[in-house]
């Protein structure tokens, strides 16, 4: 941010007082800029023992496979926005159960939360703007050399794990920058 | 926002090309300015039997009775800004234990999470510069009344109903426009 979007006057940054924290603040009008972490809010939609997975067809991680999921937008919860990404992504329509995982993400000032969705049928789209392609797997046929995201790839490891386990468990840790996905 | 925060030329709001929101977007750099839900982080900090409340000691809700919370900052998890927070609003250390509740509150836009961090002693401060007033509170004396947000009031509601039936969950749910608390 180099102008204030209140008065178009040049910001200066600095830590504003009773505060602790370097700000966009502007000089001339005196607003002080925040700005915070977003969230991307996505689904894990299962049907008859399968997991429908994503091949994004956006950077960043093109071509790779992933749970629908995006930034959520104001005015919505966090239900609304993950079934909003999972039609726009996918497809279909799907209603939030569990809440799988909150995670943390700070190097990128995000969190991720992925919710459970049984899907109805096995209907979905072939591709969307927003996917090359939109699969059903079979959990032993689940690309893991070709996920996304950590975030992806360890909500899917979780919910399996957890399956395997009777219980389907809500998980809220953080993922730091040591361990991203290497592009292959 | 009236101005584009790059290059200070006014802002126009349309629905960019691909999207479907209206945006601001700037019409000289073709910068679009996109804003999304913030997050609230805090704790419910319990002490033998005791839950620590703080009086706001800034508006909104000036005097109302809050758990520690606030908005999360960049670079931080979910649990260091409700780490955070509690230390600026009570002057407690605490670690973060099951997440309690992830609320939507979409009318403002919000995601409010608090998390139960046991306290090791009953040491907080006497009051902050953020509230008037730190106590620890007897389950039967919450100032229930006196409760500054309902996402606060329901957070304490679901945990101690859960206190009671045995089993502290994770709660996920939304609260509504209708469902604010009117200033008595």
């Amino acid at each position: 941010m180099k102008f204030c979007s209140e008065c178009a006057h040049p910001v200066q940054y600095e830590i504003p007082e009773g505060d602790n924290r370097e700000r966009a603040v502007c000089t001339s009008c005196g607003t002080i800029h925040y700005t915070n972490p977003r969230i991307v809010a996505g689904t894990l939609p299962v049907y008859d023992g399968q997991i429908l997975l994503c091949k994004r067809a956006i950077e960043p991680r093109k071509g790779f496979w992933t749970l629908p999921a995006g930034f959520m937008e104001n005015g919505e919860s966090l239900e609304q926005g993950a079934a909003r990404e999972t039609l726009e992504e996918a497809g279909i329509h799907v209603t939030c159960g569990q809440l799988l995982s909150s995670i943390s993400v700070p190097h990128i000032s995000q969190v991720h939360v992925f919710f459970l969705s049984e899907m109805a049928t096995s209907d979905h789209a072939e591709k969307t703007s927003e996917s090359l392609e939109v699969k059903l797997f079979k959990f032993d046929d689940i690309p893991w050399d070709d996920i996304a995201f950590p975030t992806v790839k360890q909500t899917l490891e979780h919910y399996l794990n957890d399956l395997k386990a009777g219980q389907i468990q809500t998980r809220v840790f953080d993922i730091q920058f040591k361990d991203r996905l290497r592009t292959k």
